[in-house]
C-alpha cells in the first residue's frame, strides 16, 4: 500500500501548486498555461524551497502521456473538411510561415555563434504557432466563430501536418547528422504514404469498431476501447520508427470521423487535462531562471522575430492567397506565439543529446513572453490595419489593390471550375489508390523477412520465395491498380475530348481519341509498375519469374475485372458514409 | 521522446486486450470487472504466451493511483443524509455481516491450517461485499430505484467505512503482531477522530474553495483543484500513518457535499475508468492458475461460505431491525459476493509482507465465482423467500411475526420520538464539539517538538513552553468548549424537567431543578477537561501553571462568552449551509 507513496507527494504538490497557480492567472485573465508552467518553476531544483519532486521517473513518463493526450485532442478536432474549406490560404500561410520563421531562427542561431544543430531546432521551434493558446485567446476575446478565426484553425490544421513531418526530419538529421536531399524526399514520402495509408485503413476501420462498442451504452467501454486503439496505434507509429506525437495525432484525425466523436472527446477531456497539466509543469520543472538572465538578450530578439516574422509571414500568405489586408493582418497577429509544439521539439533535441541545454530554457521564455502578448496584439490588428493603411504610399496600396483584383479575375467559374474539380477529384482517387498499392508493396518488403521464415517449411528456394511475396503483394493492390486504370482511363478520356478539337481530326477523328484514351492510361500503368518494382526492389523475383506474375495478374485482372470493380466500390462507398456522418449530439451518448 | 516506450507499450497491452475482453465479456452480459481480471491472466507472466509487461513498477503505481479514483469515487456517492435514512438497518445488517464473516473466515482458515495471520486476513476479505458488482448488476437488472436497493447501498455505505476502520486496524496488527485490545480501541478512537474532524473542517472548506475555482467556469481548472485537494489529502492521510484509500474515500465523501459534485463526477468518471482498469487488470496479473487448481478445495469452500455466510447475516440483520422477511432477502442475496476491497486488503497483506502468496489468487477466484453468481443471487431472492415460507415449520414463523409486532410496539411515535430526536441532535452536536477539542490537543501534542523549536530564541523553559503550546490549544478549543457547555446545560435542563417531577419537590422543586441543571453541565465539563488532559499528557504543564492557564481560560470564557458563542454560531450555519444545499445539473458546470 505504501510503495508509491514518493510519487503520491509529487502529484500532490503538482496538482496543488497548479491549481493555486492557474487560479491566481485566472484571476489575472492570464493562459492557464502560463500558470502550470510558472508552478513547475516554483517546484523546481533551480528555486527555493528545495527540489519538490522525488519520482522524477514516473512524472517524466505522466509528462510523456500528457502529449500523447495533447496530440491526441489535436487529432480529434483535424476534420478532413475543414481543411478542405480554408485549403488554399491555409496551405499558403502556413507554408509561407514555417520556410520563413525556420530560416529566421536558424539565421538568429548563428548570428549568436551557436552551433548549427542548435540553429536548426531553434528555426524549428520558432516555426509553429500554438493551437492552445489561440483556442484560448480567442475564446476568452469571444471571437471564436469570426471568419478570420476560422482561417487561422486552418492554419493550425496545416501546421500540425507540417510539424509532425518536422518532427520526422529533424529525428532523422538528428541522427544522420546531414540534410540528404535524397533521403529528406524519402523521409517525407514515406511519412506521406504512411499517413495515407493509416487515415485511409483507419477510417474504414476504426469508426465502425467504435460504433459496436458504443451500442453497450457504457462510457467505460467506450473509453479503453478509445484508449487500447489509441496506445496501440502509438505502439505500432513508434516500432515504425516515427515520434508517439504523429502517432497519437493520427489516430485522433482517424477517430474524428467517428460518429461517437463528441462522447469521446468529453471522454478524454479530463485525461487530457490532468496530463497534459503535468506536462506544462514538468517543462516549467526544467527551467533554470539563471539561463534566462544569462541569454536575456538572444531571449529578446527572438521574442522580436517571432512576432515580426509572424506577422509578416502569416499575413503575407493570406494575402498571397486572396483575403483582404483586414483579415490577413489579423490571421498574422493571431498566429504571433509559440507554443507546445517548440517545448515538444526542444524535448526532442535533448532526448536525442544534439541540442544544448540553453535551447530549452530559451524555447520556454520566448513562449512565456509571446503568449502574454498575443490577447492584446488579436485586439490590436484592427486599428494596426488601419494606421498601415493611412501611412502607405499610394503607389504600394494601389499594386496591393491590382494584386486582390487579379486574382478575382483569374478565378475559375461555370464549366471550367466544374471541370478543374472534376481533374482534382480523379487525381486524389488516382493518388491514394497508388498510396495504397505502394503501401502494400513496402510492407511486403518490409516483413519479406518473417514471412520467408513462415514460407520455409513449404517453399525452401529464396527467389520463388520472394516471387511469391511479390505475387500476393500483387495480387492484394489488383482492386486499387484496376481503379487505377479505370480513374486515368476516364481522365485521359476527358483529356482527349478537350485537347483534340473534332474540327480537326475530321472523320479520323473518333478512331484517334479512341486510341489516344486506350494509350495514355496504358503508359500510366507501366510507370506505376516501375515505380512499384522501384519501391520493392529488394524482393523484386527473377526476370522470368516477374513476367510470369505479371501475366498472371494481368489475365486476373481481365478476368476478375468487375470482381475487382465491385469490391472497390465497396470500399470507396464506406469510405466516403464515414466521412460524411453526423456527429452524436454534444451531452449524449452512454450512461453509466 | 523515446524512453516511455516499454511503458506505452504496457498500456497499449492492457488497454487493448482490456477492451477485447470486456466487449465479449459485456455481450455474454457479464460484469466488465470480470473481462479485467481475465485480460491480466492472459497479460500475466503464468500463462503463455508470455509475460507481456514491461515497466511493471510504472504500471503498479498506475493501479495504485486506480485505488484512489476508485475509493475517491465511492466517497462522492457517500451521503451522510443519505445513509441518515436508512440508517438503523444499514448500521445493524453491516456489523452482524462483517462481525460474523470476520469470524467465518478466520475459522476457515484455522480449519485448513493457515497461519493465524492468513486466516485473519481472510476474515477481513470476507467481510465487505463489492459496491461496483452490485450497483453494476442491479442496474442491468433494472432494480436500481427499489427500496431493498437502498437499504442496500445503505449497508455498502456501512461497510465502507467499517472497512477503512478494518484496513487501519489490521495495519496495526500486521505491524505489531498481535491483537491488544486497549490498542485496537486506541487506534479505532483516533481514526474515528481523524475522520470526524477532517470531515468537519473539509466540509467547511472544501466546498467553498470549488466554489470559488468553478466561477471560472472552467472544466480544466476545476479538475486540477479537485485533484490537487484529492492528491494533497492523500499525502496527509499517508504521513499520519493512514491508508491512501482512507484519504481518497475521505475527500471525496467531502466534496460529495459541493454543490459541484455532478461536475466533479463527470471529469473524475474517465479518470476512474482508465486507472481501475489498470488496477483490475494488476489483479488478473498477479493471479496464477496453479495456485487456484492446487487450492481448488479451500476456493470451494470459503465460495459456500460468502455466499451462505452473507445471505444469513446480511438477511437476519435487515430482519432483526425490522424489514420484512422479502427484503430482508433480497439484501442478503444482493450482497452476497466480494469484490474490489478484498483486493485491497489482500493487496495490503501482501506489501506488509505477512501474507502468505496463495492468499490473493484464493481472493480473486472466489470473487470472480460469487460475482458470477450474484445477478442470479439477486432475481432467484423472491421465489427463495416463497419456497422458504412454504417450508419453514408454523411455530418458527410464528415466532418472527410476534418479533416484527413487538418492534414495531416499542418503535417511539409522537412526543417520545420527538424528544428522543432532541435528545440524540443534543449528543451528536457534543460529540462533534468534542471531537473538534480533542483533535486540537492531539495536534499540539503531535506538533509540540517542531512548535518549541519555533518558540525557542524567545521562550527557552520547557515547562514554559508547554504551558503556551497548552494554553494555545485551550484557546483555540475554547468556542467549542462554550458550545459544549451550553448544549450540556439545555440537556440537563430537559432531564430535569423530566425526572424531578412538580409533584415531588413542592416549592422547593424550582431551586432543586435550578441546582441541578448547573450542577450537571459543570461536572460534565470536569469529566471533558480529565480526558483533554489525558489526551495531552505529554505536553501537560506543571500543576501551577496549569492552574493558571485554567484560570485565565475560564476568565477568557465568561467575558467573551457572547463572542465566542456567535463565531460557533457562525460556523455551525456555515456547515448546515453546506450540508443543505442543491447539488448542479447532472450536465452543466463548465466549458472548454
Amino acid at each position: 500500500m505504501h510503495h508509491a507513496v514518493d510519487f503520491i507527494q509529487d502529484l500532490a504538490v503538482i496538482m496543488l501548486l497548479a491549481g493555486i497557480v492557474t487560479v491566481i492567472f485566472n484571476r489575472f485573465r492570464q493562459p492557464v498555461v502560463l500558470g502550470y508552467i510558472v508552478a513547475g518553476v516554483i517546484i523546481g531544483p533551480y528555486t527555493p524551497p528545495f527540489a519538490l519532486i522525488h519520482d522524477e521517473k514516473t512524472i517524466n513518463i505522466l509528462a510523456e502521456l500528457g502529449v500523447v493526450f495533447l496530440m491526441f485532442s489535436l487529432g480529434l478536432e483535424f476534420s478532413l473538411r475543414k481543411l478542405a474549406r480554408v485549403g488554399v490560404t491555409a496551405v499558403v500561410a502556413a507554408l509561407t510561415e514555417i520556410v520563413l520563421m525556420l530560416w529566421i531562427g536558424f539565421e538568429i542561431g548563428r548570428f549568436f555563434g551557436w552551433k548549427p544543430m542548435d540553429s536548426l531546432f531553434l528555426g524549428a521551434m520558432l516555426a509553429i504557432s500554438s493551437t492552445t493558446i489561440i483556442v484560448k485567446a480567442l475564446d476568452e476575446l469571444g471571437l471564436k466563430r469570426e471568419r478570420f478565426a476560422q482561417l487561422i484553425f486552418g492554419v493550425l490544421i496545416v501546421e500540425d501536418i507540417l510539424a509532425i513531418g518536422m518532427i520526422a526530419l529533424l529525428s532523422g538529421i538528428a541522427i544522420s547528422g546531414s540534410v540528404d536531399a535524397g533521403e529528406a524526399t524519402f523521409t517525407l514520402g514515406r511519412l506521406l504514404l504512411f499517413m495515407i495509408v493509416s487515415l485511409v485503413t483507419g477510417i474504414l476501420l476504426v469508426p465502425r469498431a467504435l460504433a459496436y462498442v458504443a451500442k453497450f451504452k457504457s462510457d467505460e467501454m467506450l473509453l479503453v476501447t478509445v484508449l487500447g486503439l489509441c496506445f496501440g496505434f502509438c505502439l505500432l507509429v513508434i516500432k515504425l520508427g516515427y515520434s508517439v506525437a504523429l502517432g497519437a495525432f493520427l489516430i485522433g484525425a482517424i477517430m474524428a470521423e467517428a460518429r461517437q466523436l463528441h462522447t469521446i472527446e468529453r471522454l478524454i477531456g479530463p485525461l487530457r487535462d490532468m496530463f497534459s497539466a503535468i506536462f506544462f509543469v514538468t517543462i516549467g520543472l526544467l527551467l533554470d531562471p539563471n539561463v534566462i538572465v544569462n541569454y536575456l538578450w538572444p531571449i529578446a530578439v527572438i521574442t522580436v522575430a517571432v512576432v515580426v516574422g509572424k506577422v509578416v509571414s502569416c499575413g503575407l500568405g493570406s494575402f498571397l492567397s486572396g483575403q483582404d489586408g483586414r483579415t490577413s493582418m489579423r490571421v498574422g497577429m493571431g498566429l504571433s506565439q509559440i507554443g507546445e509544439f517548440s517545448f515538444i521539439i526542444a524535448a526532442l533535441g535533448l532526448s536525442l543529446k544534439v541540442t544544448s541545454d540553453f535551447l530549452y530554457p530559451v524555447a520556454v521564455a520566448v513562449s512565456v513572453i509571446t503568449t502574454l502578448l498575443t490577447p492584446y496584439l488579436i485586439r490590436g490588428a484592427d486599428p494596426f490595419t488601419l494606421w498601415l493603411g493611412r501611412m502607405m504610399p499610394g503607389r504600394i496600396r494601389y499594386v496591393l489593390g491590382q494584386y486582390t483584383q487579379w486574382l478575382q479575375s483569374i478565378r475559375l467559374s461555370g464549366d471550367g471550375a466544374a471541370l478543374m474539380g472534376f481533374v482534382r477529384r480523379i487525381a486524389l482517387h488516382v493518388a491514394v489508390n497508388l498510396a495504397m498499392v505502394a503501401a502494400v508493396f513496402l510492407g511486403g518488403a518490409f516483413f519479406f523477412g518473417r514471412l520467408a521464415e513462415l514460407m520455409s517449411p513449404w517453399v525452401s528456394d529464396t527467389s520463388l520465395q520472394s516471387a511469391v511475396v511479390w505475387g500476393g503483394a500483387l495480387l492484394l493492390s489488383l482492386p486499387f491498380l484496376v481503379a487505377v486504370y479505370r480513374k486515368l482511363k476516364s481522365l485521359s478520356l476527358l483529356l482527349v475530348e478537350l485537347s483534340v478539337p473534332a474540327s480537326l481530326g475530321g472523320r479520323y477523328t473518333l478512331h484517334v481519341r479512341r486510341v489516344v484514351a486506350e494509350i495514355l492510361p496504358l503508359a500510366g500503368m507501366v510507370g506505376v509498375m516501375l515505380i512499384v518494382a522501384a519501391l520493392s526492389a529488394s524482393i523484386l523475383p527473377s526476370t522470368e519469374m516477374l513476367v510470369l506474375t505479371g501475366v498472371g495478374a494481368v489475365v486476373l485482372a481481365v478476368l476478375l475485372r468487375s470482381w475487382f470493380v465491385r469490391m472497390h466500390a465497396k470500399l470507396q462507398i464506406a469510405l466516403k458514409e464515414t466521412l460524411e456522418h453526423q456527429h452524436d449530439a454534444q451531452g449524449g451518448g452512454g450512461q453509466h
